[in-house]
């Protein structure tokens, strides 16, 4: 079979309303969702009432919707449904694998200096929580030179008990090397118990080809709400095999356990089942699934990494032409997100505008730049576009 | 105002089509959504896809419409919106009270013998991790005699810390006297530290009226898809002003927090949104503040209470009345839920039975029996047919 049917990207883009009445690159923020999902979503909610709400026929539906939806996940990061914890949100997955460690105190966390202020928060409170000690690695300055490798292997010490990193940096576009990096953490020899590393993946499913098992890592927690262009409110955690037995579950419910005949509980469920929790809002997951399943139809995971990338560096050597304006990384884009900022204007302001004409990006804070995210669903054009946007913005001053 | 609107109960049932082919009686299981929900949530996607979905004019919309969301559920509990958190269920926000009190070694749980394996499987993992003890106490005895205060009164010891209860317990249908519960954990004079209550709430938001400041009670977890009819995946946690500043956040994402201008994180926010994470299915949280409307349109919550309860009595005192069949509770109830088996007949066998003819009714493990759930929205004659199906089972035998 062909990495790429058919379909060309026109016919595709029409799928995803989100993209036909602007010229959209915050993909990184939420992807356009496709129209199948909503429909895929009101269908469920119809049925729903239709044979329930609450029913032995609805229920068992669920239960197989929602079977699919985690085969259709774990085909994306190359494992399979066992692997997968349904979540909310990339951060509840963070938080799954972070409050699940038995920490000791005086253990250590190693974090990048890249990681997203929601997962800040949350090692700052378990270390205050279990007294731990918090290290913060400079990967930012690796953007256009050093090795981000070398830098975590200079930073672990006996007492790091989890390495955390972004696989592709939500600030700068940088890609980590996973492999590595895990290779580098589990064989440092030095500490107690193998060094585990948690990976913030919101930015790398669904725009990177991704093959888990073979990255060795132990917890990578994601969102179908981005790159994949799912509806927001489901994400999911990866467990590896060799993490799984050795992490506790923190918040609980019926989803997690296993129940005796008297309704009690029983034993935890022994795949990703056993940190979920309790009623989620189903029809968004069999939502996710159809969002998958129409990017199967343009092509794979590589193909669409592929274009990405062509699509990114495309964008990335034109506004390295442009005067006046700074790309954060100098040399091309390994992924969708290329950010920069444009000398003497107010990136927020710049936003603003650009918002007020049809053109969707958005700021960071750390460092103070405009993100651009391009999706393997881009046009050249849109790119053109923006480019001639952005040349008046200047121009204008 | 009059506490009854002009709309008669037949013109309300039409605005919720799971009630329209079937009989139903799972209100506590999943109330029948209304379609106003559906509309909400379906022109919510579509207004995200065409403005955003991720972009300025988005976002204020979103924070805009959350906040409508908590207000109108904060009303409907007798409280402000600052006290409320929004979760993904029920056991979600249970989870939030469970791991955010700051447990010492020796510390005692108490609960009672009626709560939901959900929650009892997450007071066995967070007694296993803090070494906490944890007592029983009999409840389930006292549908048909005793004083459920006094049973707690008799089992709280100076170590306890936290009692759980149900407000409207899910497998009897008994309506436990929270504020006399309330009252008597408060004033316990024996422990170090006053001892808190949370409320499992799953079956009285949206059946009970309820006022929670007036109650006193600390923790009071629920969720809107049930008996508020709104979709699933949208719960919440009412902390009352007193229990707030000592709960320690657990799972935590950039909705937990304040940040400064480097975008890191500076402050917890100083209301209920300090226990919630990231991004969730917003459409959602807007379907249940139209749920939520509708109700209001025929009647306050008192005016809702006394129609269940009307309905209830009239069900169970029918049931009371077929031979063969045996009601839990022995005096009439006091909220929808209403309990019962038949005697030499598999419940579960009667409850399959039961849908194949349109009846939708659920079994509980625990005493295991067969629940029917009795909503406003209940009619008279939908009760009149389920006796004469019951009855039409028995004979059959």
């Amino acid at each position: 079979m062909s990495d790429r049917l058919k379909i060309n990207i026109e016919e595709q883009r029409q799928q995803f309303p989100g993209l036909l009445n602007k010229t959209y690159f915050n993909f990184g923020g939420q992807g356009t969702m496709a129209k199948v999902a909503l429909d895929t979503i009101i269908e469920a909610h119809k049925y729903i009432q239709k044979a329930g709400p609450f029913s032995i026929e609805v229920n068992d539906w669920i239960q197989k919707q929602v079977a699919l939806a985690r085969t259709a996940i774990a085909n994306e990061l190359g494992t399979t449904a066992d692997r997968i914890t349904l979540t909310e949100n990339v951060t509840a997955g963070c938080n799954i694998a972070l409050w699940g460690i038995d920490w000791e105190p005086g253990d250590s966390i190693l974090m990048t200096d890249c990681e997203h202020h929601g997962i800040i928060a949350t090692i700052e409170e378990i270390a205050r929580r279990f007294q731990l000690e918090v290290e913060i690695c400079p990967i930012l300055k690796t953007l256009n030179q050093g090795n981000p490798t070398e830098v975590i292997r200079e930073y672990v010490t006996p007492s790091t008990r989890l390495v955390i990193i972004s696989h592709l940096l939500w600030n700068t576009g940088q890609v980590l090397p996973l492999k590595e990096i895990v290779t580098t953490c589990h064989n440092y020899s030095q500490s107690k118990q193998q060094i585990q590393v948690l990976v913030d993946a919101a930015q790398s499913v669904g725009s990177l080809p991704l093959n888990l098992p073979e990255s060795e890592v132990d917890y990578y927690a994601f969102t179908g709400h981005k790159w994949l262009c799912g509806p927001a409110g489901v994400g999911g955690l990866y467990i590896s095999e060799n993490a799984f037995p050795k992490l506790n579950p923190t918040f609980i419910g019926w989803r997690s356990i296993e129940t005796d005949a008297k309704g009690q509980p029983q034993a935890w469920k022994t795949n990703g089942k056993k940190f979920e929790v309790a009623t989620s809002a189903y029809p968004e997951y069999i939502g996710l699934r159809e969002a998958i399943a129409i990017h199967h139809q343009w092509g794979n995971a590589a193909a669409r990494y592929q274009r990405i990338c062509q699509l990114s560096q495309y964008l990335w050597s034109k506004l390295q032409q442009i005067d006046g304006l700074i790309c954060l990384k100098n040399s091309p884009p390994e992924a969708g997100l290329v950010s920069f900022y444009i000398e003497n204007q107010d990136s927020d302001r710049v936003v603003k505008n650009l918002e007020q004409q049809g053109f969707l990006l958005r700021t960071l804070a750390n460092p103070y730049c405009i993100r651009a995210c391009v999706h393997y669903l881009t046009l050249e054009t849109e790119i053109d576009n923006l480019i001639t946007v952005l040349n008046s913005i200047i121009a204008k001053g």
